[in-house]
């Protein structure tokens, strides 16, 4: 059989930085090209990054991508990339479309063009625009109605593009068109467990299609977005041919044997299902016999070490693209801004972070302690500003009491951070966890002041076992464990006034994460939680308050996503509605 | 011909509130009957209220939705509305739709019911599901593919819903249907200068249908829509045969005489385009003659008394749905707040508006005067509260300077409002307009703090004309102008160091305001906005303010949407991106 040398260029793209991503191509090809590779595939809009959201409809940025792509594709060959077929996602124009209404403006296209020679020798639209929990691209794109077939080396190599392997359709395209090879390029962000369903529906569509697939995945972070990479190369049999790491650039180089295609049969008018089969010829003979590479397939990383990793790439990615080098935050020496402490130590070096202690009277010894010795153990600066002269101040005037007074004190932190913020450069992080988030159990313009809020999709619970797990790597690597152990065990307090603890507000984390788990995460009714066993005495006060905390939830500052569903883009609730479901069913 | 009373019901739903907006329903069935009313039109989404976002696909408010249909149908007769046929808005489920990826979990639809005789005797989906500007509705709702042709005394009504009005088919399956009557429930938000292309609307499908054309709009505030109602019944000639008024609940009562239906062949599958018509007769017999009812028709508006009432109602919706009855803010006697204090006060009434006043070392003596000259002529409460004291004690600690030191005072502002807020029950008010919003030219956690921000959507320059504006309409009634004249005329200054104004940091507010409008509102490229004939160089300028502002427009709050494009959901740019165009073209 045919042999093919195939790369799936895993690439951290950055949205709306033309020449920056073009760059990477060339970068990427070169590569191949030195490592004898006759195909390189690169993720979806690799061009423009992904996702553009509405930038996908403004006329300027679909010329300059599209005439980026022509001048790519002289340019790969022009560096010496000119046999290399290179499939390079970016944003085009469907020209079939006028401008009518429900038609996104200027009809852009998510696309894939097919670089060869110098010239765009195909050009392909998405078919299905991924529309629901974080995608909206039926907003954004035209769907496509044509599926290539590419003739490379003699093998001819099908394309879907993401959303397109979710559905049925394209796999049974790829079959119709007796295509050896469906490649897919992808931007299809980290969600926890997500793993085993990438690769069970890869392998299934490959044995559908009855044919080798290769998915290729952006990595790094966008705004809420973390693109984990876990590029995939399977068979029709479900052996797995490559695989990628996770999160980190990578050029997967695979080889393959492939069956010769059959010839095509020149102006026939192939159809399959909705979708019209375009074959292209780039080369029917095939490539010279070579040795073929042993095969690369990593291993998947543990739970917490993937979790950990999606939340150190996600703030490093935001801070850094956003024009940031360093952060700073709150460290009041509770479990959540210490955890705070280490993903940022990890994600830009201890140099880059920046914690201040704000002690105020209710501030327990073990709160400063415990963020002077993680100072101590990670090399970070801590400064500490106390608020009691400024609190004075602000109650000489005021005579606030109660929550107003609590909330004062969050609020006074707030403006000193922000103020070093602006003085010094750094970019502020809000520490709240999701637990929080969900419940409302934080204070607006207080400790949900930042620009990113790295565990916003972390649940306390989880929290904890984040800590733990990080503290234990260190040992196991022979270093100092970051974390001071005091923080993980104390009990959570708020230290807003004398003897609080968080269970005076809020129900025992285990069994609070536990119902947000049914309500949020799995979108049930309040019926169902209870079905589930909880006390409806519970489940209606978890529910209530989740459902009063969605005006903080918008003014919070986004962070990466790692659950199923967060509080971002993918629960779109009003602000203002009163659907408060009946507690007995 | 035979005669028909038709009502539309122009009301103002809550979302969530399924009880309230059954009583509403029989409320203004009962008048409808009591007025001799055959058919009343109750708007888009009526049980549920509009939009519900994501709710739509919670398997348990789709549960109580269809209940709340099914009890209000037979409540309806029991209270004496059982001849009156009564078509209303609620959120159905489509059964014929497995789940499947991309189709909306639990397969919701947007839908209407035909109530009579105390059963719903025809359900309709919505066609064509808005999916652009602010409308979500693909990733919510499921399509329908039947329209409906009700026979009420001896007429044959045909069915619509809002989006379906503005795609070509529904007027054509209405003609090919035969209808007389075309009815439209809608949840069609307000934009100033879209009233005439509404009117203009519902003509060109009447033409096209052949048919009486009845639009019934919502009225109300939603978290950033405001429904400004506007309902209009009009002819195949064009004739405007009833109008409403606008922004206030009504109830349109237009009497139509029409043709007869020719007879029905029962059991025939009719089909239009992609649409099953489906008949059902709910009375073959023509209404008893009557005296008709003379006909009426509001008047529009003017420009500036609408977005003016769109921005009361706006404001008094999103604070009395959220559980407030009043408001506070920071007054610092700029236009701004001054317009704020304005529209709060018509809004709220004046003892529910409370304005903090918080001078500083830079505030100069009119800023002072200016908010107390307009708490005596408009009755509003205003408090004063000096900064200096507290601002000393963050410098003691922080050492401040140049626009660390600027933010800093208006983040102490922001806190002391917030501290009143908490201590008093006040929702808060951001007073900043959509020049400001969009380049950024406020402080995050400063002035930019609030639960709802008024004249967000108000570019600068248009903030002086409603002043003025409103200030004319106090004269003319005879009544004190609420806006000390001063603000309007004064230089606009920051007050944050001495000697600072606006024009320090942004081009003169016409021109900025006329590229904001242009980039922004019409959504041009540079190229194309400079060839409109702005200067280069200030268009560079304004499109980075705009491009670097994305991070505090989204932490700004929402506020009533009066223009065609807020900084809201019809405008989704990442925050994070690198797009610059080319200024060179």
């Amino acid at each position: 059989m045919p042999q093919m040398r195939l790369a799936l260029a895993q690439v951290n793209a950055t949205v709306g930085d033309l020449a920056a991503n073009a760059d990477l191509v060339v970068d990427y090809c070169k590569e191949a090209v030195s490592r004898g590779v006759h195909l390189v595939v690169f993720p979806e809009m690799m061009l423009t990054g992904y996702p553009i959201e509405d930038l996908a409809m403004r006329a300027s940025l679909i010329k300059a991508s599209r005439a980026a792509a022509e001048d790519l594709a002289v340019r790969l060959k022009d560096e010496g990339c000119g046999e290399l077929v290179a499939m390079v996602g970016f944003l085009d124009q469907a020209h079939d479309v006028t401008e009518k209404i429900g038609i996104p403006k200027n009809a852009p296209t998510n696309s894939v063009a097919v670089m060869h020679g110098g010239e765009i020798v195909a050009r392909q639209a998405k078919h299905h625009l991924w529309n629901y929990g974080v995608g909206d691209e039926i907003r954004n794109f035209v769907a496509g109605d044509t599926i290539n077939v590419v003739q490379i080396g003699g093998i001819d190599v099908a394309l879907a593009i993401c959303e397109d392997l979710w559905r049925d359709g394209p796999s049974a395209a790829a079959k119709a068109a007796d295509a050896a090879l469906l490649v897919v390029p992808n931007g299809s962000p980290y969600e926890a467990d997500k793993d085993d369903v990438r690769l069970e529906l890869c392998a299934r569509r490959a044995a559908e299609g009855e044919c080798v697939l290769a998915y290729v995945n952006l990595v790094g972070g966008q705004d809420e977005l973390v693109f984990d990479g876990d590029s995939i190369v399977v068979d029709a049999a479900g052996a797995v041919l490559g695989r990628s790491g996770q999160f980190e650039p990578e050029l997967l180089v695979v080889d393959l044997d492939l069956p010769a295609a059959t010839p095509a049969m020149p102006g026939a008018d192939e159809r399959f299902g909705g979708l019209a089969i375009k074959r292209t010829i780039v080369s029917a003979e095939p490539f010279e016999a070579y040795e073929p590479l042993p095969t690369v397939t990593n291993e998947r990383m543990p739970r917490h070490e993937e979790i950990w990793t999606a939340l150190v790439v996600g703030l490093r990615d935001y801070v850094h693209k956003n024009g940031f080098q360093s952060v700073l935050f709150g460290m009041s020496g509770g479990i959540d801004s210490t955890l705070v402490a280490a993903i940022a130590v990890d994600a830009l070096g201890a140099e880059n972070v920046f914690g201040v202690s704000n002690p105020s009277a209710w501030s327990s010894e073990h709160s400063k302690s415990d963020a002077a010795e993680q100072a101590r153990r990670t090399g970070l600066s801590l400064d500490t500003v106390p608020i009691a002269p400024i609190f004075d101040a602000y109650q000489e005037a005021l005579h606030l009491d109660g929550l107003a007074e609590e909330n004062l004190q969050a609020r006074i932190r707030a403006v000193i951070w922000m103020g070093l913020s602006n003085q010094h450069g750094h970019l502020v992080l809000a520490c709240g966890n999701k637990s929080e988030l969900a419940t409302g159990y934080s204070t607006i313009y207080g400790d949900a002041v930042g620009a990113f809020a790295p565990i916003k999709d972390v649940p306390k619970t989880l929290v904890w076992e984040l800590a733990k797990w990080r503290n234990q790597a260190a040992a196991e690597r022979g270093e100092t464990p970051p974390i001071p152990e005091g923080t993980i065990t104390k009990q959570p307090s708020a230290e807003l006034r004398p003897g609080q603890y968080d269970s005076d507000s809020l129900p025992p984390y285990d069994l609070l994460d536990a119902v947000l788990d049914a309500y949020v995460e799995r979108d049930l009714g309040s019926a169902d939680v209870i079905a589930e066993g909880f006390d409806p005495a519970l489940v209606e006060r978890v529910i209530t308050l989740v459902d009063r905390a969605e005006y903080k939830r918008r003014q919070y500052p986004p962070g990466p996503k790692v659950s199923r569903r967060n509080f971002g883009r993918d629960r779109r609730v009003p602000i203002t509605h009163r659907w408060r479901e009946k507690l007995d069913g």
